[in-house]
């Protein structure tokens, strides 16, 4: 009898993982049993329930959670980030392997030494952002140290995004991921990272001014805003005597330019009701944030208070979205003006179900090598191939689909709640990823830092 | 034996206050008790100490604080306003009134019902602002209400400035209240307000390019930025059907240009610790916020960045401040950006000793009167003596020791917790203040609004 794989939580992100996972079945690798909130609705033939069981399962019903999880021998937690740590109590008590594609959190940092003590594998950030970055990152950084190299600099940069052949609106994007993460990006603090040995800092409301643009082979330009917490991989990766550390976000170019608009307007923010929501137009959801006039246009006001030139080609994006209509309302009542703004770009970013998404990661490895300064860039592209298996699914859900087995396997051996930064985890998934067309394409670069010599003062 | 108020905190904004009390005494009115953490550093003589007892409290040693309460008849708290509810609820518990010039928090909005039940009076929010702006609006909208009027606008603006005589700096402002509260001012959350019927909502980054000039006879123009909280005034003042409510704070005009500086950098955030700020030159400070360049100049990236004209006035007020200087350094180590900020500021605009601050208030009631439009407009200008006996200190103190008066007194007698609204708690100490020279002079003027009829389009 195989031992059994736990999924918990089988939604948007998980189709390529379940496909995965349903493989190894028939191969009789393993044994599955997939726990959702509407698990009865998955797509499962009945040749695949021989070694699928499918159940409707509500998280919060923590008998019915600890009978499923005394089955597994490794579970797999899919389920939005703040619920993990339920499942990771019943891990540790049972004594199972638990695999996550989230940020480790405080509480579930805190189960370290007793997971250690019982052996077990809790390895968290197997996804793409955070996942792939990692560990494609850390191969890079390692191979370089063993070579007796000096890290001096290393910015890493992911975007999802619209394949180029549904890029057919002027944002130059489209929703492959919760739509509310998109909209509230950047929220919550200053941004920081370090810049040839000094600390930089940028607040939210500068964050979509100060990009940098970014080209790949074969798939043009991007641009790039700064996530907020580029220093905290300076203990990660260990790169404490680094000069530059930046992680930021990709977009097609102009889209920041554009969507800075939102934040200098104040329609990002989640953190307030608006009094009369339900029914509003457009119009009037603008003029919210703009000064009272009785003669001058909703149009002419922005205009003027962000500054916006005539012939200024970000106009026609906010035209794209239909901002000043008068017919289209917001539907939902006392939202919050991110709500209300979400509702209005899932109209226009929404993907069709045979359009595909697209999923771009680029690193830059600078370093000191035998008294010489290089440089290494790295990118990855992976495109989707319809609504239900997109780039974000496969690069998200294979890598924890893949530690899973890897855990079974007794090839990951390290106790303890981690992230895969170790060469026992990444380098047999990276192997494995290239197979399924997940691959990095490594070019050696002059090493330029920001330190341009030879520019004119 | 007269009956005893006991003052417990006697910081900066409590001469006027003191002094007040302490004539009470000397006339045999009251007796007296100042609890403080160095009340005994107080410059009370030998003489007033007949009927006033200075005392050293530490506010968290209950038995202490309990102790003093119980000789009390009414308990004026001059506390930072988060300690207010330990004295409060000592006060329900001894069966004492209390009065404070801060908000009505939760927690003590919550005692409410013990407090009616016990016959006692909890008197907040008589100060400056919160208080004499109560006082004095309730004032002129119930005498409108009683000849039959109807509030159509109630706009209310509160600065505490500079004194024309010593306003001697580039910015017209120096500090006389709590300069962490200037240099925070406005955040937590978007600026909400009624213009004409519709809702407005102004986002903290927007907030100081959003002003409103002003003019009072005699002192010149003003300007206002927003309040956080002008809808919650609705409530308070019954002004449900007004179409315009706005609160706001006052400036020299040019102040509101030149602080939205500090905002776009990020200099006034107080969420995270600078890495490494002791002894961190101003320049290297303003740096932070900046992108890295090896060849361009602070001054330069700043003007590029905020896109400052060459021959812009704020640029002076940037340079009076050193704001570039290689010398001067943050002295605290591992402060926020804001803590930063403020001790660079409070090395230019801390009052001298001899210098005067200066309050000034303006209302703007707009009614509709036998079927016709009209405007009152009504300010108040108070300036200060010196660096002890300031205007902020008078307006805040003054009120406050009024009603503890008139509590003991029992001429306030409605129980609860409360704020000055009522005519039995306004009219007295309205009229009180005018003999201590806080005056508001009204005018009647044309009702404009904001719809300015006639202007083309």
């Amino acid at each position: 009898m195989p031992q059994t794989i736990l999924l918990v939580g089988a939604g948007k992100s998980t189709a390529y993982l379940l496909q995965y996972l349903l493989k190894r079945g028939a191969a009789g690798e393993i044994r599955l049993i997939v726990a959702d909130q509407t698990a009865s609705q998955l797509p499962i033939t009945s040749d695949q329930r021989a070694y699928c069981d499918c159940v409707d399962l509500d998280i919060f019903q923590t008998e019915d959670r600890q009978k499923l999880i005394q089955k597994a021998t490794v579970v797999v937690s899919m389920l939005p980030a703040r619920m993990h740590i339920l499942v990771a109590q019943d891990c540790l008590h049972y004594g199972k392997h638990l695999v996550t594609a989230s940020y480790v959190s405080k509480e579930l940092r805190e189960l370290d030494q007793e997971v250690k003590k019982k052996g077990l594998v809790f390895m968290n950030e197997v996804g793409l952002d955070p996942g792939i970055d990692h560990m494609s990152a850390m191969q890079v950084i390692d191979r370089i140290r063993s070579q007796g190299g000096k890290m001096l600099l290393f910015e890493s940069f992911t975007g999802g995004l619209v394949a180029p052949i549904n890029d057919n609106n002027l944002w130059h994007y489209k929703f492959s991921w919760n739509p509310r993460n998109v909209v509230v990006a950047g929220q919550g603090g200053a941004a920081k990272f370090l810049q040839e040995g000094t600390y930089k800092y940028i607040p939210y409301h500068k964050l979509f001014r100060r990009t940098e643009f970014l080209e790949i082979d074969g798939y043009g330009r991007f641009e790039v805003y700064a996530n907020r917490d580029s220093l905290s991989y300076q203990e990660a990766y260990g790169l404490r005597d680094v000069l530059t550390l930046f992680r930021g976000t990709m977009r097609r170019v102009g889209f920041s330019k554009a969507w800075n608009i939102f934040i200098q307007l104040g329609m990002t923010d989640d953190s307030y009701q608006i009094e009369n929501s339900e029914g509003m137009t457009y119009r009037d959801y603008v003029n919210l944030f703009l000064p009272y006039s009785p003669t001058d246009s909703v149009e002419l006001k922005l205009r003027h208070y962000l500054k916006i030139d005539q012939d200024d080609i970000l106009w026609d994006k906010l035209l794209e979205l239909d901002l000043f209509s008068i017919q289209k309302t917001v539907r939902r009542a006392n939202c919050t003006p991110a709500q209300a703004l979400q509702e209005i770009l899932e109209r226009s970013w929404t993907l069709e179900p045979d359009e595909k998404d697209m999923i771009a990661m680029y690193h830059k490895f600078g370093f000191e090598l035998n008294g010489e300064k290089r440089q290494i860039d790295a990118h990855m592209v992976v495109l989707g191939k319809d609504q239900r298996y997109t780039a974000m699914a496969k690069t998200v859900g294979l890598p924890a689909a893949m530690v899973a087995m890897h855990i079974l396997e007794g090839r990951i051996k390290t106790p303890g709640v981690q992230i895969p930064l170790a060469q026992e985890v990444y380098d047999p998934v990276l192997t494995e990823l290239a197979d399924h067309g997940i691959v990095f394409t490594e070019k050696e670069v002059p090493y330029l830092g920001y330190n341009l010599e030879g520019v004119g003062i």
